[in-house]
């Protein structure tokens, strides 16, 4: 951070980077039933395709998208200011809720007037918000309560397979006998997000001080989702970095961001990140509570721990990592463990435990932890302190004595109708990823499962993004609901801003694959439209869809820089003559030609003239076999 | 290709790169039964870990090593030379085959007295061997008749599970009472490879011509190989870059490399390329062949095609990738499709195919192609001439009527004693991919499996590496014995030396996760000694042990750079306070204090000490949930 608060106002500006729009696309917005409810989605349109028939016209294509206003030239970006806030009229509409004069945090409102942070204080005054007495405001509550939220028809909007089915319809017609997926889409409508979320399948992570966040669901009948860590540590990197690692890692399609800095200044690098974020935020409250205690775990106390979270809830974070089930009696399971507790919330807790001989206070006061949370809507992500941290201990004792008490804790927050999702490993070899998945459904009821990884193998540092995206797609095929990314960095370093991209795109890549193999039925239609364009050499728009078209633009033109290349029906690997796709034609004018679509037709068909020829030939003689 | 016949003596030299030593690694030799029976392997030094129990050794780890004499710094390297025909003495005493006076094939013999290609040419007077008339030089002939090849004994060493399973033991008793796989190994001895090449579920590519290459095996009982192509195009690279990539390719792990080259100078680019090989080379044909033809595929015809065989088997090509399943009668079932035909060697041939309105030559002429074969020991890769290029292609009815005619193929050539393998796919969504791996086992009587990635989703140009490394780990673990690389710049342009090994190394992660999840006993040996080292803050050890210890020590030296850091119980993820793997020492303390060993008992502990606790101090209230 630098100490010159005039180059903070100059340097703060927006990274431009993150605004630049993608190629070929334009921000639409679907508006709801309401005009302040305006679902943003990118539109990618494409090329005509010229054949001898004429022009086929290829439809635009919409895609979930995750960057938030920046994307979009109309908005003003001013990171000073902020997001625009727009879920407050639906909050406020609400009435269940109130504007607080002061943080209640008595260490939120120190940070606020201690005058040595000026330069680095976030200069909005806040006014929380927080549950009028005896009111709960999350989203499972009005689930339950058969409300449905503007937040929840916003996801079905957004999670748009009507939209999307009518696209794929469009694509059929123009390739009859085709197979796009074999299910038929459950639609989602806003009832349905309703009753997910009021069964606790799914939740919305949506704190009532993070109004600018732009709804979205975590569960796994809907898309599954990704989420980037940032943060600093006392080792390295600025408040300016993590804004920009946010606002890059959204741009690339996190669809939440976990804030996990240890270093200085935590509350006012949280503030920034959420006033500047369209995605929920995450923290591990229990970091920062280690800060207020110079980093001695032994000396955490529940006070401690509650002012903190109380702090961050009316900052706006939306959900809370919370290592409660760690309990002290699980501790020497991992004794013999090759890599012991690799989760810092989970070491931390059992240092404590260790420290006191006694339960952590996490699991004791968690019931106050959800009267705490429902007055704000933080929603639970309940850690997996004893996650194995090498293929050697997965699936372990301890892993899965605390994942049932998880379990049962899960039960507890769900009677306070606090939303609940369930973190998981870690190092999982890929025949032991699936017990993961079915231990976690039964003994957590269903609650969305949020995994790290898999890494599937220890063996490749510096590139777990890869180690970890084959565990991530696989898990999220089986039913995780959200992937926590892992970069190029992870065991190594922090991960900077390329880091942080290779691991979004990496697990956009897995999240893709699981949605796709869960027979998502929107999902296949963005792979459709590029395969398609690689077909008929529409190279810009087989860049244009892709998840990065500046690296596949780049990779292309490495060999072919000429913007002449762009329409050239070969390129760099075969060269003119070799081209496969350009013979496939010859293919369809042929059977277009026969008329021949059955394989047994096909083959009879092929050998009569083949006999046929034999015969007028005389000539060639070839052994049947 | 430089003009100059002395820039080429001069540049030819072997690429620096290749030949340095990995770090804290040795080459050493495992001799077999016979003292030119030497089977080198990696073998990677680690430092002590020091304890308050005192200093304990960590065992030095063996790892497969497919990087030939490149890296023993013994050998004099004269890539002009090509390498020492280490198998040449247990050809010859086989009495089987003859050396030739010259090339069988008309154009090989061309190329040799052509003056133009004087400078490209590789300098040594071949003296191709062929088996002695009515001989059948195959190591599945071998295997057939009861004789255990000094090939296969070498591959049982290589393989070596006896020696990793005492290093295993070794560790587990550092480690008692941590899983170190369930499996108990079956052992890898020479009969055992013997029985698995007779039946034809393995295969060890060894052409006579080829005796340079270091005997390896292909089957699913084994550890799941990488192959890595390289190859020039008429648009770009030249001769000694292509074997610049093949030494590079193997120093990563390649285990075969595939020789695609399409632009001039095929047949020199060959020779160099195998004359200094330490792995299995294949090439598919056809390439070459439809160059003699001017890329005019309807040209092509069975003489021309025979002939190229001949000649490249006398250069010692150690498999040939032939797309015979592609029959006339299927090509109109991919008229439909999104993305037609999209491997080259297949639409070269249904391009044959309707212009001749005829069976493929290949199809036809296959009992030919055995009998030629079976002279030099090249081995069959039937390709998927067929393979769906799209997700929206998987498992159709054109991919699957190809694969039922291989199986058709496999047993005619099984007649004949020749090795065969099956080439797969390609564009696979994952909840498809095993489907691939049941029909193969089935239709193909279980010849060992090789395929191409699967690719999981079309929507990533740029990271291909990636969306296929996930398939390839999966189909991997469910009985692939091959995986074909695919690098970032698929679909993009032709790899250079940076993709190559991104290639490889997301292949050697997807290969070893897969045997990970087979339970192959040897696989975990390095995850566990590299999380050990990892969790005692050995980073040196953690680096070497890695499959690229220079990415992982440059990651790791961006935030801390000095040499003192990589002493360090810290790193800059967390910083010094937060050091989750510190911590657990104390948890290791706790639990010899306590002994105590089981969740229950562990459980009951607690809670009695709580209560204690409770009663003592009479202060803390908690609530018990």
């Amino acid at each position: 951070m630098s100490a010159n608060p005039e180059h903070l106002s100059k340097t703060a500006a927006v990274d431009a980077a993150a605004i630049e729009p993608f190629p070929n696309s334009r921000k639409i917005y679907v508006e709801g039933s309401r005009p302040d409810l305006r679902v943003p989605m990118r539109e990618i349109s494409q090329a005509d395709t010229h054949t001898d028939a004429g022009v086929e016209k290829n439809p635009a294509i919409w895609v979930y998208d995750t960057s938030g206003p920046y994307t979009d030239p109309n908005e003003r970006i001013d990171i000073r200011k902020g997001l625009p806030p727009l879920r407050a009229a639906w909050i406020d509409e609400r009435h269940d809720s109130e504007s607080l004069p002061q943080a209640s945090s008595e260490y939120g409102r120190s940070r606020l007037t201690d005058p040595k942070l000026a330069e680095v204080r976030f200069d909005l005054t806040p006014r929380p918000r927080r549950a009028k007495a005896g009111m709960n405001v999350t989203q499972m509550h009005y689930a339950r309560n058969g409300v449905v939220t503007p937040e929840m028809e916003y996801i079905a909007i957004r999670e748009n397979l009507k939209i999307q089915e009518y696209r794929d319809a469009s694509l059929r017609q123009q390739h009859p006998g085709t197979s796009f997926g074999a299910c038929i889409p459950k639609e989602i409508t806003p009832q349905f997000v309703r009753e997910e979320v009021a069964r606790g399948r799914a939740i919305i992570p949506a704190n009532i001080n993070h109004p600018e966040s732009e709804p979205m669901i975590i569960g796994r009948n809907f898309l599954a989702k990704v989420n980037a860590n940032i943060g600093n540590s006392a080792v390295t990197s600025s408040i300016e970095e993590e804004v920009e690692k946010m606002t890059w890692a959204t741009r690339w399609g996190a669809d939440t961001v976990m804030d996990l800095s240890t270093g200085k200044n935590i509350h006012e690098t949280r503030e920034w990140i959420i006033r500047n974020s369209p995605v929920p935020i995450g923290t591990v409250p229990i970091y920062q509570a280690l800060e207020k205690v110079d980093g001695k775990a032994e000396e955490l106390t529940w006070e401690i721990f509650r002012d903190t979270l109380i702090e961050q809830a009316e900052q706006g974070v939306d959900y809370f990592t919370v290592h409660a089930g760690v309990r002290l009696g699980f501790i020497p399971l991992t004794a013999n463990r090759v890599t012991g507790i690799v989760s810092r919330g989970g070491s931390i807790m059992a240092k404590w435990c260790l420290a006191h001989h006694t339960e952590s206070f996490l699991y004791t006061y968690f019931e106050e932890m959800c009267e705490l949370m429902k007055h704000y809507d933080v929603a639970f992500s309940l850690g997996d302190g004893l996650r194995p941290g090498s293929i050697a201990d997965a699936n372990d004792e301890a892993q899965f004595a605390e994942l049932k008490t998880i379990g049962e804790l899960t039960q507890i927050a769900w009677k306070h109708d606090v939303q609940v999702m369930i973190e998981g490993p870690g190092h999982i070899p890929i025949h032991r990823i699936k017990e993961n998945v079915d231990k976690e459904l039964e003994d957590c009821f269903e609650a969305p499962f949020y995994t790290l990884g898999p890494l599937v193998t220890d063996i490749a540092p510096g590139y777990d993004h890869i180690t970890s995206a084959i565990g991530a797609a696989m898990i999220g095929w089986y039913g995780t609901a959200m992937l926590c990314y892992v970069t190029p960095k992870e065991h190594l370093g922090l991960p900077n801003k390329q880091d942080v991209k290779d691991g979004i795109i990496a697990y956009k890549i897995a999240a893709h694959a699981a949605d796709l193999g869960k027979g998502h039925p929107a999902a296949q239609i963005r792979d459709n439209a590029l395969s398609k364009a690689r077909f008929e050499f529409r190279w810009s728009d087989q860049f244009n869809l892709s998840l990065d078209p500046d690296t596949a633009r780049e990779f292309h033109d490495e060999t072919l820089p000429k913007e002449g290349h762009k329409a050239a029906h070969f390129c760099s690997m075969c060269g003119p003559h070799f081209c496969s796709m350009k013979i496939t034609q010859d293919v369809r004018d042929y059977a277009k030609q026969k008329g021949i679509h059955n394989v047994q037709l096909a083959v009879d068909q092929g050998l009569k003239e083949k006999a046929k020829e034999f015969k007028e030939q005389g000539s060639e003689i070839y052994r049947q076999i």
